[in-house]
């Protein structure tokens, strides 16, 4: 069994709408790659007791869950506190974090609030951030980064060789010109035979043309490399022609 | 109160990274104009359990519930029969549905995987789809959508104005390039003065370049506009020049 893994991005600013998250999809790709599987996502406001039970429930259920956002200095940065009161821990301020804090600051910028920025529950250990030096940490199987994509890739790539993986997960895809509606039955009689296999079925609309993409996606290369093979199959059988994947292009 | 929502993103490929969601924040945003607040998002795989479980935890807790994907042809969209199980009702082929689907398609394409998307759980109502005719559907306060966002989008229009909804959302940005660790505390005592305002501060790096965005949003649109003066105020005091919102510029 591959571990798992769930994000919870914490902000108020993603359910507004006013701002998209990028960090899920970076997060998958990487822990993809190393065969840890993306399992759960959730988007929860700036308020405690929300964060509080969405981490509980997934840090019971997953192999790691990774967080982002709220843990800047201004006061909607409530992350620190949900996460210490979800294990039961206090807040304490991270000498080591305060010395990365005091050594980035000039006297005349460090302050309260972003010294606020090196607390920490109690037992976390610190994660390096080159970006901007206030350090993410992990706590448990809990995985704190910063919401700002540059900084989260960052804290992301000082922690992902710590990580156990799994078996990589090899992924195929091709696209063509035939509607899901018409090979659905053909491709379900190939999913049927591969249930080491999860084939996955996307219709796109571009530009007026319809198109299907066809994903295979395994820990198993060979049964994949298989039934890509029998999928690339069934479209020439259908008298498909293959398309550019619409999500490639620009 | 204003009315409350969730959305649920049913897919594997938002959760392998290959597929950027782009539903939540549409979905944010024409909810917001009409006073109801995206409160959650959760995002699980095509997995029969999970959708129930999480489609169970949200209907109970939020006054509309939007689901995105999985209702087309192929053997991986499973949301109508989960959703089925989840309402602990039947799924039946509806005759409207059915109708639509014929006139739709030829006698050639017509056919079952095609036809599958006529079934709904009982009870349900179903939603226009203008762009590719296989309707969505409502049941109990859930709404059932497509996930290819043209889609999603002309589904959303097709309900939006049956939602009953509340006061709108007054939102209002600024952006300085004072750095959140100097404005933190006299913001913190803004926040402290307008309780009905959710004022929020979000940094940017962009070209190497650092801003802060102050976001105030409320129903009390008054109050809004009295704490985005005071915040105009502070960065003016603090010495700060006013920039581009990073987010907007291309």
């Amino acid at each position: 069994m591959n571990p798992t893994a769930a994000i919870l991005i914490i902000g108020n600013e993603i359910l507004s709408g006013r701002t998209q998250d990028k960090n899920l999809s970076h997060l998958a790709c990487t822990l993809g790659a190393q065969g840890i599987l993306l399992r759960e996502a959730r988007v929860v406001p700036d308020v405690e007791a929300e964060i509080i039970e969405a981490l509980n429930a997934l840090r019971a259920r997953y192999t790691y869950v990774f967080t982002t956002g709220g843990i800047g200095p201004t006061h909607d940065d409530i992350t620190t506190e949900a996460i210490a009161k979800a294990f039961g821990v206090k807040v304490i301020r991270h000498p080591q974090a305060e010395r990365i804090l005091r050594a980035h600051y000039t006297e005349d910028q460090i302050n309260e609030a972003r010294l606020k920025m090196a607390d920490v529950p109690e037992g976390a250990a610190l994660i390096d951030n080159p970006v901007s030096s206030a350090p993410g940490y992990s706590i448990g199987n809990v995985y704190v980064f910063a919401g700002v994509p540059r900084i989260m890739h960052a804290m992301l790539d000082a922690v992902k060789h710590t990580l156990v993986g799994g078996t990589p997960v090899s992924m195929l895809s091709i696209t063509c010109d035939i509607g899901e509606g018409t090979l659905a039955a053909d491709l379900t009689a190939i999913q049927n035979r591969f249930s080491q296999v999860e084939i996955g079925s996307y219709p796109y609309f571009k530009q007026g043309v319809l198109s299907t993409t066809l994903v295979m996606r395994s820990t198993d290369e060979a049964a994949n490399q298989a039934a890509y093979n029998e999928v690339s199959a069934m479209i020439a059988r259908l008298g498909g022609n293959l398309m550019e994947d619409p999500t490639k292009s620009a």
